[in-house]
C-alpha cells in the first residue's frame, strides 16, 4: 500500500486486522497460541529480584534487617518464591513439548498432564531453593575477588551495588542451578535478563569456579560449553566462543558438543581479547593481553600480548 | 561556590533557581520550550510493546490466545496504536521545524498548522500499520535464521524470548518502515530504545534483507547507509561503519552520502570484526573472521581471518 | 540435596530458611544488616530523572514549559531534590564507615552521629545543586559537539533524545561533581546506572573537558584516573584503561595512583581502539584508528591506523 | 503488656509473632489457610470495571470508539473477562465447601475436584456473559428513568457519569445474574463493592424490574427477598428491610424465607422512609413520603405522608 | 441462553460480541461513540488532588514546605492544573452538545469548532484559578467552624485530615465556582466524587455561606437550589430537599425552579432531620432537632424538636 | 476577576501564585509548613492493610498460607509494621505540639526532641503490636456475631469479605488501642478511613464489648464517650450521639465530658434509630425499633417501637 491507496481508518484497519489474523494461520514459529501459557518474563524478573533480597539482604528494598528479624524476611520470600517458581517451571516443561510453536491440542492439555507438570514444577523449585545456601557461599567469593581485583573499588558494598559483573555472575549461578535440574527455557530467560542489564552474556550451561570476577563487562560472551576454573578475571569485551560449528551429514548443526574453551585457575584475560574453540585451553596463571585473538591452547604461566602493533603512524 | 560560601537552603536555593532560569534564556540547544510538545519516549515504548503483542502473539502480556479470539485482540491493539501513533507522528513533524530548539512562535502553532500535522500523522500511521502483515512474514525468516544458525538454541520460543538480536531486528524493521515514510525523530528514538535494551545499534536508514541473524549482539553498530543482503549473520561487536566523513567547502559534514559498507547474501561476520567504508563490498558467501579489520572489498566466497596473530608470548 | 532427598515443601523450606539465616552470621561481605540504611538505588535514579528535567527542560515528563512558568518548575524540582539528595548523601557517609559489611553497633548509630551525617548531607547537597547552572553550560557544548560530529544527526533534539553518549556524559558530569565533594558510593551508583542504560562505563573520578562526544558508545570504558581535554570524540568499544596494577609490599593493590591515559584536545579515537597506561598521552589533534591497540604516547597531530592487516584470505 | 513490660523490639516481636501464630491454630473463623485460594477482591473489581467498559462504551478508559472498531474492543474485553471470571467462579465454588474456614484437606484439593470446579467456572462464566446484551437493554431503561425523574439532571451522560444510583443498580444487575446461576460469594462481593462506592446496599438476591431509579442513594438498603416492580423510584436512606427474624426450634435463624417487602410498579418512596416485612406490599402508583415508617401493606394509588409532625417548637 | 444451550467459549463468545455490538446501534443513551472524548474522571480526580495540595499545603503528598519554597510548589501545580483543567473544560463544552449520546457528526468536530472549545477551556480555567485565593479564605472559616463546633476535635490539623465534612465542602466550593462559570458536567463529577468519598451529596448549584460545618455527614443531601447562610451546622443524614416536582403542560419536569429550602445564618440542624420545599425558610439562629421532618418555614430563634415520641414500650 | 479582566495565562498565573503565597502568611489553620512532617495518610492506610493481612490471614493479598509458613508471613509483616508505625506515631506526637498549624521554630525541631519522639514512637508501636493476639480473639467474636445475626449470611468467609460492619469494627478496635496508648491524630485518621470505606463513623474513644455486629451500617455514628456492652447489634443509620454541648463560662465547648449513651449487653437497635445523651442508658436485652428517637433511658428487657405512625393516607 502506498500513500495514495490509503483511504481512511474505518476502511483500512479492518483489512489490516484481517490480514494479520490470516498470517497467524501460517507463521507458526512466531506465535504461541493455545491454552498452555508460556513462562512470564515479568514473573521471572520478580523471582530474580526476590532472590537478590535473600542473597544480599539489606542491599535491596528492605532496610532495618538484623539477626532478630531476618528469618521472617527470608522465610517469607522463600515461601513466596517456591509458589511462583513452581508455576513458571511447570509452564516451561509444558512449553518444551511445543518447540515448533504450534498450538497444543486439547488432549495434550488435559488435567493428568497438567497435574504432572505441576508436580515437576514443585519438585524442581524445591530442589533449586535448597541450593541457595551454597550459592551464597560461592557468591561471597566472587564479591571478595572483585574487591581484591580492582584498585578503584572502595568497599564490598560498592561491589554488590555497582558491579555489573557481580549481577551477571549472580544470575548466571542461579540459572546454572536450574539448568542442572533440567529446567528448559527459564535459565536462558534469566541470563538474557542479565545480558540486558549488564551487556554480559553468560550461557547457563557454562561451568564457572569460585572467585570469578568480570570488570566493566560490556560485550563479554561466555559460551555454553566453557569451563572456567577458580580466581579467573575477565575484562570487558572478552569472548570465549566457538571456532566453527560442525554439521551432521544432513547439514544440520550438531548441538551439545564442546565448542568453547577451557580456562584454568588464576587466568586473567584483558579487554576485548578473543579465545575460541572447544579444544583451546588457557593454562593456569596465564595472562591474555588486551585485544589478543587466540585459537590455540596457551601454556600455564605464560603471558600473551600484542608484540608490536602493526600500525601506520603519520 | 565552595563549601565555605554555602549558607543554607533558604538563601541558596532561590539563587540557584534564578541562575538556572537565566540559563534557559541562553542555552537553546538543550531545552524545548513552547506549546508544541515533543514526541513522548514513554508513548513510543508503549507503542513498541503493543506492536510486539501483535507480531509475536502469545509471547507477551496476554495468554490464552487462539484462532477464535485473536482477531479481537489484534483489532483492538491496532486501533489503539493508530490513535497513539498518529499523535506521536504529528508531534515529530511539528518538532522537525525546530531543529535549533528555539520555542515556536505563537503564529506557527495556530490551528491550521496543527490540523495539517494531525492529518499527516493519521496518514502515516495508517500507512505504517498496513505494513505489519509483511513485517511479520520477514520477521519469521529472522526467527528461522536464528534457530538454524545457533547450535545452543533449543526452540523457536527461545529465539523469540531470549535473543536480543531478534529484539533489535524487530525494532529496526518497524523503525525502518517509519523512516521510509519520512517520519522524523521517532525511528531513531525506536532504534535507540533497542540499543539500550540489547547493545545493538542499527540505524533506521540501513537496508537489511530477510533471514538476518545477530548472535549475542552487544556492541554491534550498523550505520545509516549500510546495505545488507539475505541470510547474513553477525556476531557481537561487529561494526559496519564509516571510514571518513567528507566535509563540504564550508567545513560542514556532508550528510546523507553513502558512508557504510555493503554486505551481500550469505555473509558471516564473526565477533568484533570491523568493516568500514561506503565503497567496501563483502561479496556473497564470504566469511569475515573474528576481530578482523577491513576497509576494502572482499571477493565472494572468500574467507578472511587473522593469519598468525602478532603475539609476544612469555 | 538431590531430587531423591526432597521430601516436600513443608519439611524442606524451614530447613532452607534456617540454613540461609545461619549463613548470615558468617558471610558479612554480602549483606548489610543493622539500622543504618544504605543509599537507595531507586531514589538515586529518581534524582537523576529529576535532574534531567531541570537540565533538559521540555524533553522529559513535562510539556508546555515556557519562560513564564519555568521558574516554578525548576524551583520545585530543585527543592524536592535537595531533600531527597541530602538523605541519600547522609546515608552514603554513614555506610562508608562499614566497608566490611558488618552491622553497625548500637553506639555508632546514636543520635549525635546521625545528626552529623544529616548536616553533612545537607551541606553537600546544596553545594552540588549550586553547580547545576555551570553543568548546563558545559553540557550544551557536548550537545553541540555531537551534532557537529555525526553526519547522521538531524537536529539538536535528536542528540538530547537519542544519543546514549549524551546520557552517559550527563550522568558522569553529575556524578563527578559529587565525587569532587567527597561523597562516597553515590557517584559510582550513578555512573553504573548510566553504564546499564548505555553500555558506557565512565568512572566518576575521570576528568573530562567540554565538547565531549561519544558515538554509539557500547563498550566504552574510561578509567578512574583518565584526563581528557576538549573536543575529544570517542566511538564504541574504546577502552581508556590501565596497563598493570602495582601492588605494595604486602601484595595489596595500590589504590588511587594514576593508571589511565591522558587524552589531549581535539583527539578522535575510533571504534574498539584500546589505549592503556597512566603514562600514555595522546597528543592534540591525534587520530587513533579503529581497533588499534596503544600502550605508548602518541605525538600531537599524528594519525595511528592499522597499516596492513595481517590477514589470511582464502 | 503495659508500657513497663516492654523491653525492646528484638525481644518482643518474636513473642508477638509466636502468639499470633498460636492463635491461628484456634481461631478458624477468621482465617483461610490451605492451598485453595479465595476469590480475589481486586480481580472482582477489575472484572466490574471491564464490564462497565462494555456496558457503557466511551464512558470509561477508552476514547475514540465508533461502530467500526467497537467489535474489537468488546470482543477483546469479553474474551479476557471470560478467562478471569472463570477462575474466580471456580474459586468461589471451591470455597463454598469451607464455610467454617478450616483448611481443606489434601484429598479435597486433588486434581479431579479442581478440574470439576474449573469446568463449572467456565460454564457459569459463559452463561453469565451471554446475559450481557439483555443487561444493556434493561440498564438503558434505568438511565432513562433517572433522566426523566430528576429535574436537576441535564443529560444522559450526566446520569452515566455522576449518578451513584446507576452504578449501584448496574452492579446489582450483574451480581443478580451470577446469583441466579448459583455462584457463591462473588455476587455479594460485587454488591458490597457497590455499597462501598455509593452507600447503596442492594442484596444480589433481590428482584428488581426495569426503569429503576435511586436518587442520591446514601443509606439505601434493599433486602435479599425484596421484589420490586417497574418504574420504581427511591431516595436516599430508604430501607426495604425485615421486620423480624424467625428462628427454628433450635434457636437458629431460618435462612431463605421471604422477609422483605414487595414494591409494585410506579411506586415512589421518599428519603429515609422505612418499609419492613415480608408480607408488606406497596401497591401500584403509591407514594411513600419522606421519613415515614411502614410495616403494613399500602393500597395502590394511595399517598402516605406524615400528617402533622409531633413537634415541640419554642 | 440457559446452561443447556451453552456450547463452548469458541462458539458462544463471538455470538455474544455480535449481539453487544448490535445493541450499540440501538442504545444511544448509554454509550458515547465518536471522536470527541468525554471529560476523564481520573483527570478530574487528579485535578482535585492537586488543588488540595495548594489549598491545604503540607497536608498532602509534599513535606518540608516553608515560606521560602512554597511559591515554586504552588506555581508549578497551578501551571500544570491550568493545562489539564483547560482540556477537561473544553471536552465538557463539546459534550454538552450531545445530550442524547449520539455520535457527533464529522462536520461538528472540525478544527474551527475544536479550536473554539479550546479557547473557552483556557478562558474558564484561568477564571477559575483566579478564585483560589478567595476560596482559601472562606475554607479557613469552615475549618474554624468545625474546630469550634465539635467538642471531640483536638486540633485544626484533625479537621483538615479527618473531617469528611470539610472534604465535601472544599470540593463543593471548587465545583460551585466552575458551575458559576457555566462549565457543564465537571462540577457534578466533582461533587459526586465528594459524595463517594464522604456520603455527603451537595449539588454544585447550591449557595452556601462561610463558616459552614457538617459533622459526620453520611447521608447529607443538599439540593441544587438551596440557599444557606453563614455559621450553619448540619449533622449526618440531614436532607435539604424538594417537596414536589412541578411538571409543565406536556408532563415534562420543570428544570431550574427553586425547589429546595433556604437556611439562614447560625442555624443548627441535627442528625437525620428533613427540610423540604423551595418556599421553606429556616430563620436565623433556629435549631432543628434530630429526626424532625419539616415542610414549612420556621421562625428565627425557634427550636423545633420531637415533643413526645409516639412509642410503644413493652 | 470576571471574564473580561482575564488577559492570558502568562500574565495571570504569576499573579494568582503570588496571591496564594501571600495567603500562606495569613491562613495558618489550613496549612502545615515547616520541617516536621505530618503523619502520612497513605502510610496509615498501608499499615491498616498489613494489619488486615495478619488478623485475617488468607483473605488478603497472599494465598497458600498454612501452619508451616504462616510464622514467616506474620513475622515479616509485624517487623515491617513496627518500623513504619513507629515513624508515624513519632510524627503524630510532634504534630500535637502544633495544634494551631503554625510552623515549628527551628529550636523545637532540634535533634534531642526528635530523638525523644522517635523513642516514644517505637515504644508505643511495640505496645500496640503486643495487643494484636488479643485483638484477633475479640474480632473472632465479632465475626461469629455477624454470622449468627444475619439470616442472609452464608459463611464466615462472607462476613470477613463482604461485611462493612466488620471492617469498621476491626479498624475501630485497632484505633482504640492506639487511643488508649495516648497516640494523637492517628486513631482518628484510621476511623475516618473506615468511615470513608463503610459509611460507619465510630470514634476511637468509644468503648465496645465483644460480639458486636453492625449490619449494612451506612450512616451509623457512635460518639466519643459511648459505652457499649457485649452482643450488641446495630443497623444502618443508627446514631448514638450527644444531646447538647455544654460550654464553659467563656463560651468554649467543654471537651472530654461524657456526652453519648450507654448501651448494655444484648441490646438490638434497628435502622435509623437515634439515641442521644450521656445520661441515657439502654438496659440489657432491650430492643429499639427502627426510626425511633430516644433521649431517655430504657429499662432492661423492654421493647421500644413506633406505636401507630402518625400518617396521612390518601
Amino acid at each position: 500500500m502506498n500513500l495514495a491507496s490509503i483511504k481512511n481508518k474505518e476502511e483500512n484497519l479492518p483489512e489490516i486486522t484481517w490480514s494479520l489474523v490470516e498470517s497467524c494461520s501460517l507463521l507458526e514459529k512466531i506465535q504461541h497460541l493455545g491454552h498452555c501459557p508460556l513462562p512470564s518474563y515479568n514473573e521471572i524478573i520478580t523471582i530474580l529480584d526476590d532472590l537478590f533480597e535473600i542473597i544480599y539482604p539489606g542491599f535491596g528494598r528492605r532496610n532495618n534487617l538484623h539477626l532478630g528479624n531476618i528469618r521472617y524476611f527470608i522465610g517469607d520470600i522463600l515461601d513466596r518464591t517456591y509458589d511462583t517458581l513452581s508455576v513458571q517451571i511447570a509452564r516451561s516443561f509444558c512449553q518444551s513439548r511445543h518447540a515448533s510453536g504450534s498450538p497444543c491440542s486439547q488432549a495434550e492439555c488435559e488435567i493428568p498432564l497438567r497435574s504432572e507438570y505441576e508436580r515437576i514444577g514443585q519438585e524442581r523449585a524445591l530442589a533449586f531453593l535448597s541450593k541457595l545456601p551454597a550459592l551464597r557461599k560461592i557468591l561471597e567469593t566472587d564479591v571478595h575477588a572483585a574487591y581484591a581485583g580492582d584498585p578503584a573499588c572502595r568497599s564490598y558494598a560498592e561491589v554488590v551495588f555497582c558491579y555489573p559483573g557481580l549481577k551477571a555472575i549472580t544470575i548466571y549461578r542461579i540459572a546454572h542451578e536450574l539448568h542442572l535440574l533440567g529446567v528448559p527455557l527459564i535459565p536462558r530467560m534469566m541470563t538474557e535478563w542479565a545480558h540486558r542489564c549488564t551487556g554480559i552474556d553468560i550461557h547457563p550451561g557454562a561451568t564457572i569456579g569460585s572467585h570469578f570476577f568480570i570488570d566493566h563487562g560490556t560485550g563479554v560472551v561466555i559460551g555454553e560449553t566453557c569451563e572456567i576454573g577458580e580466581w579467573v578475571k575477565l575484562y570487558q569485551g572478552v569472548t570465549l566462543g566457538a571456532l566453527s560449528f560442525p554439521t551432521d551429514e544432513t547439514g544440520q548443526l550438531v548441538r551439545g558438543k564442546k565448542r568453547h574453551p577451557t580456562i584454568e585457575d588464576h587466568v586473567v584475560i584483558y579487554a576485548n581479547a578473543t579465545v575460541l574453540g572447544g579444544e583451546t585451553v588457557i593454562g593456569q596463571n596465564a595472562i591474555i593481553g588486551s585485544s589478543v585473538w587466540i585459537t590455540q591452547s596457551v601454556a600455564p604461566n605464560s603471558t600473551v600480548m600484542m608484540e608490536k602493533p602493526n600500525l601506520r603512524i603519520r
